[in-house]
């Protein structure tokens, strides 16, 4: 038997995706009982040395006018092109397999419905955590778990950057000047350095975590890395910590959920840090498993490819989508940001002992943790204290 | 609509599956369309205080003679009576749903065959790691790796007492004591303390590894954590590590799939290190996702009992067992122990620099690591040198 396919957009995950295929294609007909044919690859541009050289077309009448076509890749990125073609071939009931995080957390509530009504699915575990299985762990694994709270580092070069700041005591500048030579960081990183990456991946993994109830990225506060100076990584590690850029969702009972993305003071005790590099880590917590972590690498062509080609073989079974993977937008799911309380760590040279008391406060090393002090009222508080910083905290 | 299932077994995960399955209950119908109903409790016991009381009873006919009962979790352990029920239920066309390590690994090529025949399945995400997802991912989300390695923590009690012995400085009876008095060690505490419980989960990380060819946990050399002193773990700290009882899995190309089972010094540069208490982490490499981990709760009643219901959500969609999930005994699977090349940390008051010439070396604090040295050699070169002592490593 034979499954036939279509990549479009050749780019890094694209040209992975087709990589890992043939790499372990011995395997995959195996587990599939199917052989997993790449027959066209969309794409604007030739590859005259690619060994699928062949497959190119620039015709996306080849790829959507060809009934054997059962699943297509997307992996072009971005909202525009991709989104128009993405619609094409759900309409066309072939099912779309993608690691496009802008397009998914933009229109996902649409193109599930497309998917769904057209017989077929949307699916993108690559969209998060790169080659990490966290879409299909959330969907499955807990699937008798109310997700009560995600604190995740999705976003690798924004990873990157805090190690190198902190293990070469460089600053953010140098850093990100690194991180680009290093093919890390994209010549425009604004995506990542400002957290938006990041936002678009926790808008997925929160209106997963609510049960489809959507969760726009335009919802979500998201505060990048570019102020953290080396002083504040040297401060972090004084206080046992490491900064995170971490993507937070919490759902306690009895409060609005919450969703928010900030660059954090980790407690060392936490596994999260620990994770260096271009790694990511998700911390799931479930009401009956309690924490658990998925931990991987977060990017990259064949890493995000493997995450791609799970999805391909879920795909090649032909199984339908249940309706409980549908998302709906009902406006505003997650709580105001001003509103939400959270825990901070405020350092300054002096910090009035009297200057948090209506807070439960813990004392740290020139530092003071203050617990349950809601966004709106920080500002009230830090400026009325001489040469004060804040940024948030998690144990 | 309303699917009704069978618990054989009423003991810690039993009950905690009921009680999950209860406690989510809205969660559960929203996303699976049925209401997940327990019709009978098979147990010796009664349980009169229990709001399951009503439900329990000690007639298997109750059970196995009911044609609406489409999915049993047995949680009764052992390979003896729940081996019995497992067949009888996999046979009238009941799909199995377990914790049960011992089964699985011991039995698991005849039940998986006996699933598959009857048109039914058996699932045991469960049996490893507790509540943590990893037969799933390792079946769906790596489906396009090769797994070429697994490295994992996957027995609480051990990691429980290791922890303490370090923590607390006191020596392993103390460390058992403490930890049967808590309750995360048995009576008789042999099969976690001998390595036997982990012996038993990496058969079946292993076999799922290769695809089905399985690997009898009989090959798999274990060794426990009896021998461990606090001199040991206080020298680990020395050379920068952590002593874990590491199960360890590894399918290089060009050589025979190795398993086994061994207290390692794991250096603190792996994220396995931190992983303390009786949590559970498993790392598995994939050749296209590269290194992935996988952190939770190893034991106890509601995270196993999270994993089962994970189980019986995907088994109420009536999905069935695919081939490739069929296991195949071919013999002896893995290298003999003897010939299998491993890292070793060797020790001593003093090591002649010749002693491993012949041996790529590291050295560290008053230590040697030895690499490439195959087992059936260790003992001839340690042997010569006055007071030493070895075990494994892993970076």
């Amino acid at each position: 038997m034979r499954t036939d396919i279509a990549i479009l957009g050749f780019g890094v995950v694209g040209a992975g995706t087709a990589q890992v295929l043939e790499m372990n294609k011995k395997q995959i007909e195996a587990r599939t009982g199917t052989e997993i044919y790449v027959k066209h690859i969309l794409d604007l541009r030739d590859f005259p040395d690619s060994p699928f050289a062949d497959r190119v077309t620039h015709n996306a009448d080849d790829v959507f006018g060809d009934k054997d076509v059962k699943i297509a890749v997307e992996t072009i990125g971005g909202a525009k092109v991709a989104y128009e073609y993405t619609k094409r071939a759900l309409s066309a009931g072939i099912t779309v397999v993608t690691s496009n995080k802008e397009l998914v957390s933009t229109h996902g509530v649409e193109l599930l419905k497309l998917a769904k009504d057209n017989g077929c699915q949307y699916l993108f575990e690559a969209a998060v955590g790169g080659g990490i299985p966290i879409i299909r762990p959330l969907y499955r694994c807990l699937a008798a778990n109310k997700v009560v709270r995600i604190a995740g580092i999705v976003n690798g070069t924004t990873n990157y950057i805090l190690t190198q700041m902190k293990v070469c005591g460089i600053s953010f500048e140098e850093a990100l000047a690194q991180a680009q030579q290093n093919g890390f960081a994209e010549a425009n990183p604004a995506a990542d350095i400002d957290g938006i990456d990041a936002q678009r991946k926790l808008s997925i993994l929160s209106t997963i975590a609510l049960d489809g109830t959507y969760v726009n990225p335009g919802t979500i506060n998201a505060q990048g890395i570019s102020n953290i100076t080396t002083d504040d990584i040297e401060f972090a590690s004084k206080i046992g910590c490491e900064i995170k850029l971490i993507a937070l969702f919490e759902n306690k009972e009895g409060s609005k959920p919450v969703a928010y993305v900030a660059p954090t003071y980790v407690s060392r005790e936490s596994l999260i840090a620990s994770v260096e590099g271009v790694f990511n880590a998700i911390m799931v917590e479930g009401n009956a498993l309690g924490e658990s972590l998925y931990y991987g690498q977060g990017a990259g062509a064949i890493p995000t490819a493997s995450a791609v080609c799970g999805d391909i073989l879920e795909a090649s079974s032909g199984e339908k989508m249940p309706d409980s993977r549908l998302w709906e937008d009902k406006g505003e799911a997650i709580a105001p940001y001003g509103e939400v309380k959270v825990s901070i760590v405020v350092r300054a040279p002096e910090i009035p002992v009297t200057a948090f008391s209506e807070y439960e406060t813990e004392h740290l090393n020139g530092a003071v943790i203050v617990h349950g002090i809601a966004h709106d009222d920080i500002d009230r508080f830090v400026s009325g204290i001489p040469g004060a910083k804040w940024m948030h905290y998690l144990k």
